[in-house]
């Protein structure tokens, strides 16, 4: 996501420190402290917080970090969660690709995709989060029961990540090709917002590794 | 497929009547006599045989038998396959209910699914050829490596039955949106020639049992 700058984002960021994870590579092995034991589950490309948020409020007893490389982005991020009080959430400024020296083996429950970007040229489909470089690392870092939840509104990254997902021996689960004409009772993304106002269709997986 | 009574249906039976296979039940178990050691693959619902015929001719190792219930279809797949002078076809006039009945454990290497009735209603969903109650007979049919093949015009069959066998436990391959975009060396249905000129899209996937 390419934002414009935001204005005093410095003094924002302060603002709600709090809910920085700093230094998240000096937790790894050890984020069950941080969660106080409570099961953790990510959100890779957090955007605004919107989903994360919204999520952390109705599931107090998961522990959510939302992973954003965009600063601009994450301070939004932040002070949604700050705004709502929540203690089950928190945000690191990184790239999905370090999360494996972010996390130990099977410290993390489930991972959320949502709208992540299509990377629609083949020469770039390393990039997209469900890459099979990307699995990898999602692999190492999930339990025995882990999970990864991709919704987006691209049909190419949708039919992409189903063989992805498949080819690496995740087992597919409620497929669905129009995720809000038959739920209504979906948290949504800000994306996801905009995409329904315009009549386009998300598409939903459940890939799980067992 | 409802189709008008065919002229002469009898006597146009019995011209090709050498490639229909009487009394399946009683080769139970003994396909592979029939087949000459061959592996066997079944199409479900072959109507007018066009598949069927164009595939027998591409794999002279594999035997194939045409299932279809409806006579006045499967005389014109038996004239198609006569005309080809092929030896590796056989066709079978029954229903998919009873393929459990006509084949032992394990006699099948692989089963096509192409363009089968979608019965959109839920209270009809039972009668979908890739509902759970047919998979088990599928699955019991098909050898170790066995698979099932499927194309369909129809997004809700195509959505339904990815989860009807991935819950089954099949694993997923080369699940494709729009087959004849990419891919233009393809052996089509009688259907599938209309849907493509029509510009419809066309929907594959491969179920393999492991």
């Amino acid at each position: 996501m390419r934002m414009r700058k935001k204005p005093n984002l410095e003094e924002r960021l302060k603002r709600c420190e709090q809910l920085v994870i700093k230094e998240p590579e000096s937790l790894r092995g050890k984020w069950s402290e941080l969660s106080g034991g409570r099961r953790i589950c990510l959100e890779i490309g957090c955007g605004k917080g919107r989903f994360i948020t919204e999520t952390a409020k109705e599931s107090q007893e998961t522990f959510f970090i939302g992973i954003e490389r965009e600063p601009g982005a994450i301070v939004m991020a932040l002070e949604k969660a700050y705004a709502a009080g929540l203690s089950n959430i928190g945000f690191i400024n990184a790239d999905a690709a370090s999360l494996d020296s972010i996390f130990d083996e099977r410290e993390v429950e489930g991972i959320y995709l949502n709208f992540s970007d299509p990377w629609p040229k083949n020469r770039h489909a390393k990039r997209r989060l469900t890459h099979e470089g990307f699995l990898k690392k999602y692999n190492k870092i999930l339990c025995e029961n882990g999970w990864i939840f991709l919704k987006t509104d691209n049909e190419r990254l949708f039919e992409y990540s189903l063989n992805s997902f498949s080819d690496f021996g995740y087992r597919l689960k409620n497929i669905t090709f129009n995720l809000h004409e038959t739920d209504t009772r979906i948290i949504t993304t800000e994306y996801e917002e905009r995409f329904i106002s315009q009549g386009m269709r998300i598409y939903r997986v459940e890939a799980h590794k067992k």
